[in-house]
């Protein structure tokens, strides 16, 4: 079986990007050909809208990108209906061959852990959601975390854990410095430690950590901090991070980082430089941020190629 | 509108215990009579036994206690189907006049973590879910908890902050200590904070902590620390805590504190000391088990009753 942190660098590779294109179907931000006569409580209705949305921005980017990251909450946020399109979305999008990252954030106890991770994790079938990888908070501790790596690890799967978030707040407990070193630090060693019992071919581990690009200054200070986790940089675009912010999460390679673009990407034709390209069908400007995002990191030297 | 911490306060005057009852569907434990033929990868089967086994517990519980807990992995670990079995429960316990506490540890930043909320939280059809309640995780700071909280107060909801977790790791980052004090007296601070600014008539606020009963010295310590906030004190039972160890918990009229058994509850037919009783109908096993807890506080001399 190929490790998750093996698959997600073929698939880098082979897209030549490290862009994760974040599925955060907004209601109130969709499409007017998505919504018009939705009520905003016809909650079947508007899940087969998110289904609807997600399936014309997966198309789009199945070519350009390897991989999307669907953000649970907007799914949860409209019931039981809304999980189900969660399901069809994540089916949706690993039939076009992209990688999904489900962003859930979820953490709990011992056994109730695993019956996240055996849910939530295992593509090909081996559990009802199939999330090729799920985000995770570590307040709850190592014995929190262990049963979402064992499970990535039997089934290919793979775990993102919170380190450094992109908010504002977020420092309110990560920054505490406890001797000399922020909470966030101690953090990335548990991070590291698992990562680097996990390794597959690549040199990375079946656990990786989420680290903001709104914090620029911390991602070359985390990407050594952490040798063998994949960094899931959100924060670009619409939080204010830029190309030149995210260039210190990656190696020598331009591997180990994949930068996430929800909002600026899939509601692209909202924006002025993109209003016009998106007028008569808003998937036009969702392929042209994607494509101007993509360059961007580009130009900025990020370009991923197969170690030696 | 009342306030969630007036209705919990009510209802736990009405009912004379703090006993919180969760619902912790695990299949492998479930009585045989709900799972014999049952394929382990039938979700819909199951996900109807999930709904089955609930709706037994809460037809016993809902006359003697206040609340109940479903915790949402166990439900999420079966897929779609799962997540509506999760809303049907939901739905039931608050038609036998049970509030309810959904366990789901969410948290995101920002507007994703309104989405959790408004989606999660708000009984009487406000959100598609209900819940009156809904436990959080901190890690991401206070800009993720106070939508939770900003909802809450508005639909007369309730939010339960990670403290203290009863786990036996939870202290690797919660007891990582900033300037002599640990972080999670910091998150306490907050809870604290948030709670104080949304009292309800009773005295405490919409936001209430989750502290482990397995650490039974820190309950009167962060009592104390967060004299606006109920407690919701998980680890009674089948993790070891017991009556005398969450006697802290309280405050002078035996208010202010909830205490979960989930297991040692919902599971008492597989208990040998509940075997017999629980042999013909696993339900009789559920009421005994109930009832010997709500015993068990009274004599420990916890014993809500209403302030002068």
């Amino acid at each position: 079986m190929t490790t998750f942190a093996d698959r997600l660098t073929d698939a880098v590779l082979r897209r030549e990007t490290p862009v994760l294109v974040g599925l955060d179907p907004r209601f109130a931000q969709l499409p007017d050909s998505l919504t018009k006569d939705l009520a905003t409580d016809d909650w079947p209705a508007i899940a087969n809208a998110y289904v609807e949305f997600c399936k014309g921005v997966i198309d789009v980017v199945a070519p350009l990108v390897p991989a999307v990251k669907p953000q649970a909450a907007f799914f949860e946020q409209i019931g039981p209906t809304g999980m189900t399109a969660l399901a069809n979305v994540i089916a949706y999008a690993q039939d076009k061959g992209l990688l999904v990252i489900l962003d859930g954030k979820r953490n709990d106890i011992g056994s109730t852990a695993t019956a996240y991770a055996d849910g939530l994790l295992g593509p090909g079938g081996t559990s009802p959601w199939g999330a090729d990888a799920l985000t995770v908070s570590p307040y709850l501790g190592q014995d929190s975390l262990e049963p979402f790596v064992d499970v990535a690890r039997d089934r290919g799967a793979g775990v993102f854990c919170l380190v450094k978030t992109s908010n504002p707040g977020g420092g309110l407990f990560q920054d505490l410095v406890v001797d000399g070193q922020p909470v966030y630090r101690y953090v990335a060693e548990l991070v590291q430690q698992l990562a680097a019992e996990t390794k597959g071919d690549c040199g990375y581990g079946a656990v990786g950590a989420v680290v903001g690009a709104t914090y620029p200054e911390q991602l070359p200070e985390l990407r050594a901090a952490m040798p063998s986790a994949w960094l899931l940089v959100p924060g670009y675009g619409s939080q204010g991070g830029a190309a030149a912010d995210v260039v210190g999460a990656f190696d020598e390679n331009g591997l180990g980082g994949i930068i996430n673009n929800s909002r600026a990407i899939i509601f692209a034709y909202r924006r002025p430089e993109f209003e016009e390209i998106g007028k008569n069908n808003w998937q036009d400007a969702v392929e042209a941020a994607t494509k101007q995002m993509i360059l961007e990191l580009d130009d900025a030297g990020i370009t991923p190629r197969a170690p030696h």
